[in-house]
């Protein structure tokens, strides 16, 4: 069907969109309903919330990022449609992983391969980055924005020390997890000056 | 990638929509496929079926509600992105108290959970409202149809007092919840008069 | 905020689309999947696979027709809305009752309660039809496509029929269903000469 | 409602991206967390992950290919609507068969399913195409670009093999299934000479 030529991107954001919305959603069909009635029965669901705000922060902090980046492409073309089912594909881990980290806390392993879904959503999503990029060449508004893209390195830094200190205290990652998620949510005042989408 | 720039608000509609749309659905899935074929079969279910009613009215309020505040908007911005974010974490939670609710009925425990997420909802909702009326002005055609929002503050009070009664007697509570939905339900003749969107 | 002022279609449809398109896909996670690794196996799901596609056309039918009358009306109200929203719970229940009966095939209740469904959504499409009718006055392409309904009355009666007889024989109410979803199915040559969308 | 007259096509896209979006989403929901926290845990997940894997590049080719042959459409009509509905539901049996034949590994009959599953997808999708093709005429861009539509029956060919195939051999079907998704997502360079959509 000619994949690679270029195309309106209303409809890889509609789809985009529907899945997104999807994963942020299903995670909570894995907050199960206790048996019990009192505040008991809450209890051992606790780290089970407390995973699922973490990864609805990671969610929406996705799709927020994803608007504005697919907002600065001007078309899409067959490389860039795959870039984003392959971010697509991470991101659709995560409410896997997400769960068994919830109903696993403070064990090494399952905190380690949450960082690893972590690490390959951020790697696919700068290969999308990329894959933009160099269709709106260096000039670009978006190219000046991300910059060197510190902000996604030091991202997948953190991940990296994230999965590497699970197997010596899974709480050392739960911090790294959490710091990554709120120094993505505060807005970045730099980026803020040079992009103005009319 | 530059939160907080002014945008166009087709993808947050279309983004909630998604999640409202996900929401609304999938609570139909605790209702639980009963293993027998006759009435007594169902009989169980009664208060599971009952407590997915009321949630499906309140869901589809939020949805109206939101469909025609974002109408009014004019386009959206980085804290308008995470009110309305804050607003679909807490209404993603609908789901799971109306199971807890709905397969323990007259119990205070669920029944306060109910009320503490509704509460939630409203206050991120009303969170959303005023993010949204700062980027129009006093004198806009929402902020005249909001007003003092005294429906919306009436709406929290009689949710705090559900909260409370549930220890109380959870009957009651269900009374102020079924209250409140037939309060947002019945159109309000008076905000009609001042916002004619074109 | 305002509920019955006029106002866009293009979010009541995407809403609409939405929960219809999760409605579709939902009831396939009925299709448990079997233990077995053999044609054995797979047997007991038949019944449930065959609900399933019964269900699977209903709500295609309903989504065809839904389209085409939305693409009729100019503008939406707040009685529109809910006539919509009261529609969209109706379908809602057709996972929920395509599983009962379909993991009790050959049983009155279930035959019966899937019965009682598809009056309901059928009544709650009539009332959307008329709403949206009366905005669009008895002159309308819209009027004279739906001219008398035999069609959607035929329906109803034959839901009608068919919960009754589920009581007499199954096999009977199936027909009968099958029926009705056939007649939407065949396309309606009168109504074509009539309904010219440009 | 007269299903067969011309209508525009961003309603039909949008309710199959919506569709295609739960049905390469709720695959993840198959993959069960697993009650340990090591890494033996997640080794019996290991086939279904696979599966998924398989599953989601399938359905992403789906997706890629409908988003430019609906492109190219310049409008739907009534057989339209239900080609797409037809594929829709081949497509909606993707995530039982994924599982079935991912908790059965080396299995001849699940692994045969699959195949059969395909086969009926890519069938409705090559009905689906020549729906479209017979509104456009012999010398549209789409009829040019799918030409003798070789790629189609090639795929067609290699599923009935991998299903034959399965009962000498699951892991030659295997082998199969992943080379036509290469195949497919591998872009086609004399197709993209002709198709350029403006």
């Amino acid at each position: 069907m000619g994949e690679p030529q270029p195309m309106p991107k209303n409809r890889l954001e509609a789809f985009s969109d529907g899945v997104i919305a999807i994963l942020i959603t299903i995670m909570v069909l894995e907050l199960k309903v206790p048996h019990g009635a009192d505040w008991h029965a809450l209890q051992p669901l606790l780290p089970v919330l407390v995973a699922y705000v973490l990864s609805f922060l990671y969610i929406a902090i996705y799709w927020n990022n994803h608007h504005h980046m697919l907002h600065a492409a001007h078309r899409v073309n067959g490389p860039i449609l795959w870039a984003n089912n392959h971010l697509l594909f991470w991101l659709s881990l995560v409410p896997f992983v997400t769960s068994w980290m919830g109903e696993n806390h403070n064990e090494a392993f399952p905190t380690a391969a949450y960082g690893f879904v972590l690490i390959m959503a951020a790697v696919s999503y700068t290969i999308l980055q990329s894959t933009i990029l160099a269709t709106l060449g260096k000039d670009s508004e978006l190219a000046r924005a991300v910059g060197r893209d510190w902000k996604g390195k030091t991202s997948i830094a953190c991940y990296l020390a994230a999965l590497g200190l699970a197997f010596v205290s899974p709480w050392l990652s739960y911090v790294l997890y959490l710091t990554v998620a709120v120094m993505w949510f505060i807005p970045d005042r730099r980026i803020e000056k040079h992009v103005h989408h009319a």
